[in-house]
């Protein structure tokens, strides 16, 4: 038997994707054509945390006009957070050491006095944890996963990263011509801590020479000599690609800067690569660092109908009686999983992808 | 025994899709990369065909320098055709009267004497009923499939349907403000003969209130009734998006246009639904037809990616021994798929997809 | 001396144009830093012609929250509407017929009951002529112009019109390919009823081969001669470019069509265009209506700028007892121009330009 | 008398910038229907100076088919360069030192030697400074200005800068939402070395908070000010402009870093900033640098058009006989400058503008 629903509510956490309000809004309106009520909770689960923070008491009732004309907004309509995760949340203890405490029965205890009858949470794998953990103590709960990076296992893809992929594409397109004018080496620097996505991805479609991402740990020189080799055949500029968890062979560039005789050098990965091409090569090289531009803005149409597909099965899980499942895409259609093993693997570019073969086919380097 | 490819030709065919340059791109270079020589075919199979027509014989060379900067361009830079399908070719007999032959010997006999040893041909169902034919006469084909419409069952999808459906949303979006402005119903016609993937897509990603499709026969008073529902609760402008194949309940628009005690109405299946929205309502409404809009341009990044992944499994099917399949996207993964059995099924919006259930949950009406 | 100003109120009126919202939001701030309560009146002057229709009374209290992140929002916040002229109100006599009144004084004094000290009237050129009443009634009127034909003589360009231009650039570079592709005759009709601002400048930026605009009658045999010359060159596709405005030799289009032997053509100015063009050429040709897609959506940086510069000039002409101007752009910068001038002069794309020598000297034909 | 010109050349020089290619068409195009013949000196002046460098001899001949397709492009089809300025090229002496020397004449002697009668010189102060010695030694010399940072007195605006200006906005619209989710101040470094041009206008456009600009020394604490004054207002995020000129009151970073107890801060002018204002609110802050993402890509509608219309005017001036002129805009109109005048000033952004009104009745803050 299936437990009636009369109000849910619902979270997002974690860092700014591209998609999070049209989540919101396929969830609300779905649910309010149900008859439920819906409630936001601002800030992750601030608002139920520390409800005296908040004017409106940390929860925005969520209507018809309130989701209105939000699917193409960038952000969150009830805000994120990316720090103080209720599971280990930081308090000093009495001697006023710091200390961590789980806080998701405070949780559980506020949303009951709210009658809230089911949580719907938007978030990465640390959200996504959070409401696992909340299942577990009771609370039915629908997750929908967010991750730029598209590194987690039990998605094909989730929203957000079509718009990243395809902003750093535009992006790229525009630094061709002047490292092609100025005949200079371009590093574009991307998103990308544990797995290469969206540098394979705007490196292919960006016609880009080189790709480092952190599946394949890469060798300077063979990045060089992609370089060199370009420019014999006429071509004097490079575009290089590098995804900010890319590591040199060994893991560690302080080899390689050692080796140049240098103590450090400072900047990110993307700065690294542009200056170890500069030595290696003589070429001009230049550093753009994307990273904040990939993480917001108006989500593509892809992604607004993914989001909305999400936020709209995540109601209909609830409908049908689910309490502790993920939403996911396995194309074309969208699917549950269960909540526990959505962030039990860390989802990699597979090598032997048709995807990193492609790559190759096209001459792109990998370091390897 | 894989016998060894030397030379191979690209051919493409039907009407233009973004994603066709870069697809021959990815094609290319692979075939390249292996040592291969690559021509491209001349408007389909025309060049082929019709050497004499041709200045240069109908076969372009194709070199880095060639397919170099092409992946973002729209169109194709060895030509396209959509009339005089080889399997069906029109002539005229010694009487005068037009009839039908098989011109596909002809194509094999000229592809041999340029020592082509494998054709891609990229296509819709004509194309990849040609190559079919091709392949069962001894060519080895590998076909890659193209259909703005999203209609092929054997791929989840194909190139140029993410640009269209994206490109149709930000239309729609710009007349949503004008609508709101006008208090008007905007009737937006987009692409879909006999499937109707564009619409619904752009019509959830839009926020739009109905969406008419060739899967759904629709009942013009459901449509009324959700512009008035509307109009009640204060929003007195609708956004209907309407596939050029959708039908009225019987099929027929001349029942509901003799109901309302007129001959005919002209234009378009968006002009035969804005006027009878009109009459129906009062409402002040307005027609726009997305369709040749949603054809061409600059692929989007998901499109290009696509492209060059078609382009580059193609020349691998070759590598691998495959004589006679299609490539096809199985998400994340590019697979093969016979190419007898590419055109055999239409791919019509399953009523209970996920994708259906989604535009309902958000009150989009389709008309029953 | 200047009047103290406490209170003004904003009017937006005519059609969507992109920046509305922009200018709203520059007058809106620009006054609030003042110290002045801000209103908008609901759609043109009618929230307060008519109160009683309005749940809030035909106001809105302008605030800072009410103007955050509007800027590139398309539409406007406060309604417009381009039915019911308060200088020409129809309304029925006491026999039933129809006849025009001026509401302007029911303005003025609905306006002196909420104690309005000002007006910034935003509109076209029926709007001005009103706010211009208004003026000389007494009233304290800014007038900001809006146009997306760009026909008014007193403003270099206004806001709006780089948005219709560079979205109708956008879309003739999509039907570039599919032309190309297809070699087709593509005719693309664009907004220009009595100026052919959009069609010259659209029809430049896109390489399009011909441009039939309001100020040059068009000869149809010039027009098909510029096509066959291009198919002699090679090139078998044509983009032509048509105003809505534009008109034949003789001003007539009926002349063409009975010398074809057909009684009319129906459709609009494209449609007869495109199907003299096949008529005379036998060549394949399509015509894509831009009109609606060209009135609203978001407004590019340039007129974003451009509606927030006139909002806040607006409200400094009022801070220096300007009482009844016109801002506008002499680039690059704003002036103010007497409001009485503001409507007195229809501005045409003057034939001796550089703009119109520049389409010459490219090979561009205007038909004539 | 004017002389006749048979043969003309033109050149590319300094910093790649969005409608070069499109100003390369809009005169060649426009020669070539003169009978001219037109000719394309490789980077800058290069090819003249050292033919023996370029396979094709440093000169490309310009035709029709070569300047098709090109006017979207980013780039330029003839090469850049912005090192080597002949009026001061850099050899080493017998004594092996490095001296100056000036190098005209041998391009004037190199462009006899091909019977070039006219150049058209594309380029910024540098390239302009050059034209005009060239005209001073007798070469029939028209000018095009080029500058993204739009900071050449004799034009209102010229090509490349709405395409900077509007793909800064567009970025900072992305960082917007961003910005808001993590409540983080967000510091946006754009280029304006000597002028603040692209900073103010972006700045307008994006409903930034603070604009920093080399012709305003800012005093850290009023910018702090702000921050903390829009926080007590309930926004906890800001937006920061910052041209790469911009500097604070007394003109050195190292006064305030010292009081901060800092030896230095690293990084570029953003970086200085966003650590300063984090060192002095405690408010998480974070960089973005735009710099290269605005140099290059294809330009806007605008820039195509204003592009093509300084190609076609500067060869109408030679046609009328100018021989040391630079093209201008000076809107409506393209008019002609003397050459000698084109970079005798710089342009500055004028403090008592009706932009830097705008922006200060907008609540933005500039630091004084």
């Amino acid at each position: 038997m299936k437990d009636e629903i009369k109000r849910i509510a619902i979270s997002t956490g974690g860092g700014d994707a591209p998609g999070l309000n049209a989540v919101i809004r396929g969830a609300t309106i779905s649910a309010l054509n149900r008859g439920w009520e819906v409630l936001g909770i601002r800030d992750g689960f601030n608002g139920l945390m520390f409800p005296e923070r908040y004017e409106d008491g940390g929860i925005i009732k969520l209507t018809q006009k309130k989701v209105a004309g939000i699917t193409h907004l960038g952000g969150t309509i009830i805000g994120t957070i990316n720090k103080g995760n209720p599971l280990r949340f930081p308090i000093k203890d009495a001697n006023g050491k710091w200390k961590e405490i789980d806080r998701t029965d405070e949780i559980i205890e506020a949303a009951r006095k709210k009658e809230i009858d089911a949580i719907i949470a938007v978030g990465g794998d640390g959200s996504l944890e959070i409401a696992s953990v909340l299942a577990d103590k009771g609370m039915r709960v629908i997750g929908v996963p967010k991750t730029i990076d598209n590194d987690l296992e039990k998605t094909v893809i989730t929203f957000g990263f079509d718009t990243a992929m395809s902003f750093a594409t535009q992006c790229i397109d525009r630094l061709h011509s002047t490292a092609e004018a100025h005949q200079r080496v371009m590093v574009i620097e991307v998103m990308g801590r544990y797995a290469g996505w969206i540098a394979v991805e705007c490196g292919i479609a960006s016609d880009s020479d080189v790709i480092l991402i952190p599946e394949i740990e890469f060798d300077i020189d063979k990045v060089v000599e992609k370089i060199i080799q370009k420019e014999k055949a006429g071509h004097r500029h490079a575009l290089v690609v590098v995804a900010e968890g890319a590591k040199p062979l060994g893991g560690d560039y302080s080899v390689i800067t050692s080796e140049l005789g240098r103590k450090d050098i400072l900047g990110g990965v993307g700065d690294k690569v542009a200056k170890l091409i500069s030595e290696k090569t003589g070429k001009e090289s230049r550093t753009v660092v994307l990273g904040h531009l990939l993480r917001g803005g108006s989500p593509t149409a892809f992604d607004r109908l993914l989001s909305l597909r999400f936020g709209a099965a995540a109601v209909r899980a609830l409908e049908q009686g689910y309490r502790d499942v993920m939403v996911a895409l396995d194309p074309p259609i969208v699917q549950y999983v269960p909540l526990k093993e959505a962030t039990s693997r860390m989802k990699s570019v597979p090598l032997d992808s048709d995807m990193i073969m492609t790559a190759r086919n096209l001459g792109i380097c990998f370091g390897d």
